[in-house]
């Protein structure tokens, strides 16, 4: 793709990895951190050719990746979106699409809302890593008043660091999201509260002597970061609680198979979850 | 500890692991298998230095290790009972106590109850490997009527392998093993099973793209072998179908903090759960 001068907002584990990826396709970096410490400790890890706590940092960018938590790009800031050049194409990273939107669509004319996907339990100006997105998906989520010039353009650089780009609407990536991202984690923090919850000494005591690979696997997203799981919590609700909604539901399908005892029918039930993983996960 | 003549019925995972190391304690081990494909494979790995088809080679042992399946330690074969030495120490290796307490309580005088935990996915013949209970629960459940002389034993022959002894009653192993390896089974088969009852294809097609690390991690034991899932419902029945309650308690309750957005109460809930997990693993 043509070279840029591409402003990166905020350089954790998304925004710094972008940065090194970047700079290596030849394009130069802006990085706008908020505090004076990260951005020194960003210049030392060289997220960014130039870096600064002021905004006037990306005045001349024709790119904005705006790299921030889910709160900052829903409410964002008045001197961010003061110097945000108008000619340039914005696109955001945040994992719920549909508040994201209603805020910019009115924001910024060349707004694209994208959602890289890159997980590692990192965060922060310590997190950022080359080639963190080879080979994962990198969705946007246009609609019809979408620059489609914009689009293009954010589909370009997701492909140039190595991202798989896909297109969906906004309401089925968030759909989407709920089911496979945000409810395991609800899932997975209701396994550490039923234990919790739990008032038998004798059995807690011996069940945290025992607790194993199983268990640590099955909390592991349950036991994350808090502010993750609040944020998902507070922008991706309804879909939230709908996925909650038919995990119930299949829960109590289960039980009933187990209260039964209808052994026929639970040896069809756990052949078909484990295929189904292995379709999910691509393990055939 | 003295050494023994050991036999050894079954030569997966468990029993395979144990003739291995027990082998290098000095100790005779007679392995028994249910197949002659099985013995020649178990000979080939070097799992007991005798292996046979036939029960009687276990007839000069003094200490008998059943590592069998649940359902062959509740329904063991008359061949089997048979075959085994009266003036022998018997200890098993299955997850769920009760039942098989209730099975063997008037099957052998020298009978101990034990639960050896370890974890790989392997299973098989193939499947044994040395040094699998170095650090590892390895549970014992005796009750009034249990043989002290034969509980000492079973203990000593744990230690020397590396495993952790731990004593409890039938009840509370049976519950804890519920609460933090059963229960997580069907957790996690049930976000499978949610995932297969969606109806959108679209989101689905996205669903499928986008699973990633957490996904893996929430549904890898639900998503695991069959038959091990089928045994816990069948044999810890109502431990289970107790923990199955609590955990939907605790479901319910954590969705009523979403539903009601109370964002202060779930932020509390999310660092509950996270430290949670860091005691029950020792990650603190």
């Amino acid at each position: 793709m043509d070279l840029h001068r591409i402003g990166i907002i905020g350089l954790g584990l998304i925004g710094g990895s972008m940065g090194l990826d970047l700079q290596k396709q030849g394009h130069e970096v802006c990085g706008l951190t908020h505090k004076e410490e990260t951005a020194t400790r960003a210049k030392d890890r060289g997220l960014a050719q130039f870096i600064s706590t002021d905004p006037k940092i990306i005045a001349d960018c024709s790119i904005i990746i705006l790299a921030l938590p889910l709160p900052q790009l829903i409410h964002p800031s008045r001197d961010l979106l003061d110097a945000l050049p108008t000619n340039a194409v914005v696109t955001d990273v945040g994992s719920v699409k549909k508040p994201i939107i209603k805020t910019w669509k009115n924001l910024h004319p060349n707004f694209v809302a994208g959602h890289p996907m890159a997980g590692t339990i990192q965060s922060g100006v310590e997190a950022g890593q080359k080639d963190l997105f080879v080979g994962r998906p990198w969705i946007t989520t246009p609609d019809d008043t979408t620059n489609q010039h914009a689009l293009s353009l954010v589909k370009e650089l997701a492909t140039s660091i190595g991202s798989k780009c896909i297109t969906t609407d906004a309401d089925t990536h968030d759909q989407a999201v709920a089911l496979v991202s945000h409810l395991p984690v609800f899932i997975s923090a209701s396994l550490l509260k039923a234990v919790s919850n739990e008032k038998n000494n004798q059995l807690l005591t011996l069940a945290k002597k025992i607790a194993s690979s199983g268990f640590a696997d099955t909390t592991r997203v349950g036991g994350g970061n808090p502010n993750l799981g609040l944020a998902m919590a507070e922008y991706n609700n309804s879909e939230i609680l709908n996925s909650i909604h038919s995990y119930r539901e299949s829960l109590n399908q289960l039980e009933e198979v187990i209260r039964t005892q209808n052994w026929q029918k639970l040896e069809i039930e756990l052949q078909n979850t484990k295929q189904r993983r292995s379709d999910f996960l691509d393990l055939n």
